[in-house]
């Protein structure tokens, strides 16, 4: 049984459902405990700005010891003005604008590419980068069912051109090399991480050997998983950090890379809740309980068929079986199809769990629905992070 | 091999892409095309607004005929301040809050119904509407493959219940009514659509003889389909026409019901044009052609895997394979894999076409990026109308 770690009615009291609540202990607890698990190295969580990219947030992690990853002029300007500037940045990004190279080479971000040519372009038309990275692809790559096959992922370079990148890199005259490949998304397997760190691990060897490089830094990535399903267990963190220590005391004696992880979802994502009011009930061939929010707020179910837990403001039990589903004029618009849950009435309250990442940020304004606001409980008290979308923002860039 | 209806070079000099366009006589073509279909009718199309919700184009429609099918606040209000108001707005919602009601209410919009629940709280909440409908999902609507079963729809009402809230209708006082229907989605088979109307008008027939209300509507619903792909065929309207004419010929003989539609994609789709500009060839595993539009300004062929068309300003030809990616960092922005192109070079201008309709409409912000402006050609010149976000739209609703 998941639950809320706070009380809502004060918010309930004051302000129009839908809403999105985070809970800031909890993201600093699970922040904490990556970073705990990995004290062994040196190590640096960049958190993937968009799976929650509001500044407060932002801030808090950058207090805490994370930095960003960020892959656009907007997140870009969020990591600056949430205080997280510097190679506290890791600017990855793909088929990039080259003003959005500028910005990042302008705030002192790691800057890791995606093509060999970028890198060309980027040292003709900008400058030498400080310290520099390249995004590896490998073609064995594990868990193709989770991230797909690595030979259609349009990210990073297979071994051949990662060579020649750091090659260019070595040549024009930059010193300081990191090393970045991000091979899964949202997995609970330790197995499957620990078996792509190890490709990751041995093409730094080998690529250190080749070229003389001593790299300062390797980001595994992101891609850690969170158990969205009562029944899932957590990712065993402990343990993956222990295989990624065997391997990296089998790997690297020489030199000692910094390891640098930039998950989303494993930080925020448990530690978002997306609050909304039961507007309807209807009889039709199913039962449907028609709520305040809809894809607007929350895409994941729509478009991936993903799970989200969904609990009733005090009532319990498992009695009836609903499809929970918004009032966007589009079928898919459902948080959750033939789901248990106790008797629901109008205007119980329902709570969307797991939605601190990929949750808020992935809404549209289709059919002219509007994106609702942000609180974060602080263990005391609520704050508003962002407004809810009013008519004006929707209508703002008509010409009428 | 689709062609641009306009030259877009004053377009490119003066305005930045990625930018879409439509094609003002275009759009008027297809809806007269529609109208004269069935001028041996009393016919009105709805224009379903979620398609392009942009007030020039709704304007443009209401002058030439359409009314507007509006399921949501924001939409109601685009059709006033397009000029359309009363009986030519359609509202058909589901799950629908109160306050949308009552607007539809004040602006003297027929009322379609999705639910007996819905019809009691109107009646009892706002007031009697000078004319309503109710939405109709059937057991056995053809081409579930497209729209899905209805069995899982959340739209509408079984027949037992679609009888019992006309009878809650009568016995309010409500005079007059209409009938509706929405059963199909982008289809190009007459067939289909006519057999679905079948079901519709013999459900009209029979409610009409058991409770005696003679229809003063007919809204078949929308779901005409366009030509994505170059070697599909149009629609055949002419002879869904003159179907649907010996069907209504031979289901209603003592009352005459006008006959409504609600398409969208139909009248616009095939009339708006997403011109982007080539910033990176980067070559992989495969070859990917990066463009400066992503996900943001269109997302059919990431979500559903839609096919949308592709040309090279200036170029022809099929000579290579590519991956035409965005720069979204999600490996499913892709406008289209393994495309067959002419030989692209950087700074080439691409058009993806047919992207009049859930094109700009259901862009999102995701990874902080932002939608484009709109234009449209009326023969003569180009207008804007819908500027491009700025960065400060995306961070307008942040508490820094």
């Amino acid at each position: 049984m998941k639950k809320i770690p706070f009380d809502i009615n004060y918010l309930l009291r004051n302000f129009p459902t839908p809403f999105y609540v985070y809970d800031e202990r909890g993201i600093l607890n699970s922040l904490k405990k990556l970073q705990n698990s990995f004290n062994w190295c040196d190590f640096k969580e960049y958190f993937a700005v968009k799976a929650t990219p509001t500044p407060y947030i932002l801030r808090i992690l950058g207090e805490n010891g994370a930095g960003t990853d960020c892959s656009s002029m907007a997140e870009l300007i969020l990591s600056e003005k949430s205080g997280i500037n510097g190679e506290d940045i890791l600017f990855t990004s793909n088929n990039t604008p080259i003003e959005e190279y500028k910005k990042a080479y302008d705030l002192g971000a790691i800057i890791n590419f995606d093509d060999t040519d970028h890198i060309k372009k980027f040292l003709s038309k900008i400058g030498k980068p400080d310290i520099a990275s390249i995004r590896y692809t490998p073609k064995n790559a594990y868990g193709t069912e989770v991230i797909g096959n690595p030979k259609n992922s349009k990210f990073g370079m297979p071994y051949k051109k990662v060579l020649e990148g750091y090659k260019i890199m070595i040549d024009s005259g930059i010193k300081r090399f990191g090393f970045h490949a991000m091979l899964v998304s949202n997995t609970l397997s330790t197995d499957m991480i620990t078996r792509n760190t190890q490709i990751i691990f041995e093409a730094v060897k080998n690529i250190s050997e080749k070229l003389n490089i001593e790299f300062e830094f390797i980001d595994i990535g992101g891609g850690f998983g969170i158990p969205y399903k009562p029944e899932e267990k957590e990712l065993d963190i402990n343990l993956l950090s222990k295989n990624i220590k065997d391997l990296y005391n089998y790997y690297f004696n020489d030199f000692k890379p910094k390891l640098y992880t930039e998950n989303g979802r494993y930080i925020t994502g448990p530690h978002g809740y997306l609050i909304t009011k039961v507007l309807h009930i209807k009889s039709s061939y199913k039962m449907y309980v028609g709520v305040d929010a809809n894809m607007a707020n929350l895409m994941r179910p729509a478009i991936y068929g993903a799970y989200h837990h969904i609990t009733v403001l005090n009532k319990f039990g498992e009695y009836e079986t609903y499809d929970v589903v918004g009032s966007l004029c589009e079928n898919n618009d459902k948080f959750a199809i033939n789901r248990k849950l106790p008797k629901i009435e109008e205007e119980d309250i329902l709570i969307i769990h797991d939605v601190g990442a990929h949750g808020h940020s992935m809404g549209f304004n289709y059919n002219g629905k509007l994106k609702s606001a942000e609180f974060i409980y602080d263990g005391e008290k609520f704050k508003m992070i962002r407004r809810a979308e009013i008519l004006d923002d929707y209508f703002s860039t008509i010409i009428f």
